[in-house]
């Protein structure tokens, strides 16, 4: 698995994302998520991160689903397919240092999607991230992201592409009218109409994206070239970057996401994935059955939702054969271990 | 593991080391190491680094062993084991770029040793290493380094700190007079006479020293200081970064170098580990029981010797309870599998 690792200054608009506990917390999330899915554990900060109403980013969910899976897998499968669940992160433009190892695609942190050109090296990520993709030895490769705001720029590039422009939400209440009033504000300073980007995906991506865009973009078309079973792991976000694959004139290879973004219906994920001809795979991780707990309550009220790859790493673990109880069992597992629980 | 991945300018002298076909190819070695390392296999380049007489880099060795040791306790250890095998790459200043991901410590390529300061950010280096060093959650860390001519820069450092100027190379014969010259140069450069630096490790560094030397010291340091069981996998280049930390004032880690080292007359490792009160522990990789093949040839002939992290590798695959046999055979199947030998 493969995360790209990003910001953009669009999530400092406030009401846009549930990412991070406050602002200043919000410019750590990728660099911890990243920290969280290759170690197991935050390293350059003490807490995980979580939503301000204490919701785990989607970080600890993918760990703990990888875990499991390689878990279960170690003893049959070979060395390669485990390979396949270790996470790679690249540096998609994140704004604080993380202590994770991470792949160098030359991104820097992207600008408010109001600017004329908050991306202005998405070429340059994306050739970079194709050469990656095109290089890592792996039969497979599930694609993920972290980027607070990520929707928000991803609703930015349907609308520069004219695609169906619908978007999930990292709240529980989409934030949909802000999120179009902040694109429609993109759009005019970047001196664009509705699709007028058709065809062109990293113009779009540079006028009206995030980083993360333009290197998932790359490292999937690098890797399809490369002949690999590419899956994007991710919600409306991944949807976005299949548009761009398929406006850059290829066929699209599968979303992965979970359950949450499916049933989010102010998201449309099918119109979208409908729009553009691709597969959309969804895996419940079974959060509700069993009682409630602080590790997946927030997502059963419809906060975070997917991201960090969770989409894709519940796909993986229903092809290894995990049961949902087991899934459940190891995020609770794992947030126990994490966070520091109040006494009842 | 980890591996300090960088490059100094002082390799670009002549027959100063064996690391590189050529000096062009010489500047890629250590982002290769690193592919090689982290991948199983080269990404950016198509070939293996070699030395100019088809010597193979020590990262294959490495990654070899590693391999080797990880299909042993995969079975038997628990996942965290196996993370410590696992190995984690720093940028310690790479002068090419490298699909590998890599760990920011704030480090660029290393000034030739023959100028007033070729480290200049050595002390930022080391305070970025250590954090790192003290987060990993791994009990137990080896550290490993690949610097074409970092044997030259080593006893540049020894020379400033005023210990036994003794090293070994990647070359059969050491080319120790040409070293020494440098180092007299590189001392007069930055208006230092021997052991003006005693006591000041990364100024050390910074006036005589390479990158890598900065951030494995910084990497050991937090490392122990989290209680954290260290080995410096390699040879006088780690017995130079125990002298290092023994002059930081702390009491250094174990260098696990191999036989190629030890056997190494002109090195007198030992004549430097006694002088620090450093342990060595030596690892014969059993390359001599067997058919010759250039796999392991060069190394019987005296090159290469050692190099990202060979010798602790070794020492972790004896701990393992891998026989020479074994360790041999996993060496001359990785060399078979990703160098195209010429037909008989």
């Amino acid at each position: 698995m493969v995360i790209a690792a990003g910001t953009t200054r669009t999530a400092r608009i406030e009401r846009i994302t549930a990412a991070g506990a406050d602002p200043k917390a919000r410019a750590h999330v990728p660099s911890v998520d990243a920290e969280l899915v290759r170690y197991g554990r935050p390293v350059s900060v003490p807490r995980v991160p979580t939503s301000p109403s204490g919701t785990p980013t989607p970080a600890l969910v993918t760990r703990a689903v990888l875990d499991a899976v390689s878990d279960t897998t170690r003893d049959t499968a070979d060395e390669r397919a485990t390979e396949g669940v270790t996470p790679l992160i690249v540096d998609a433009g994140m704004e604080a240092r993380t202590a994770a190892p991470t792949i160098d695609v030359a991104a820097e942190p992207g600008g408010d999607l109001r600017t004329a050109e908050p991306v202005p090296a998405a070429h340059t990520i994306a050739d970079r991230a194709r050469a990656v993709g095109r290089g890592l030895p792996t039969e497979r490769l599930v694609i993920g992201e972290t980027v607070p705001a990520g929707t928000t720029t991803a609703l930015g590039v349907l609308a520069a592409l004219g695609e169906p422009e619908t978007v999930s939400s990292s709240l529980p209440n989409n934030p949909l009218a802000r999120k179009r009033e902040v694109v429609t504000e993109g759009l005019a300073a970047s001196d664009l109409d509705r699709g007028d980007c058709a065809g062109e995906p990293m113009e779009a991506v540079g006028l009206m994206g995030d980083p993360t865009l333009a290197a998932v973009f790359g490292l999937a078309a690098g890797a399809l070239s490369a002949g690999r079973r590419v899956t994007l792991g991710g919600g409306t976000q991944m949807a976005t970057v299949a548009a761009l694959l398929a406006h850059a004139g290829r066929e699209p290879p599968p979303v992965a996401t979970t359950s949450f973004v499916a049933a989010d219906e102010s998201a449309e994920i099918r119109t979208l994935t409908d729009a553009v001809s691709v597969d959309l795979r969804v895996t419940d991780p079974g959060f509700d059955a069993g009682p409630e707990h602080p590790a997946t309550a927030g997502y059963l009220a419809g906060e975070a939702k997917e991201g960090v790859g969770m989409g894709g790493a519940l796909a993986l673990a229903a092809d290894a054969g995990l049961s949902s109880a087991a899934i459940r069992a190891a995020v609770i597992e794992t947030y126990d271990r994490l966070i520091e629980r109040e006494p009842p």
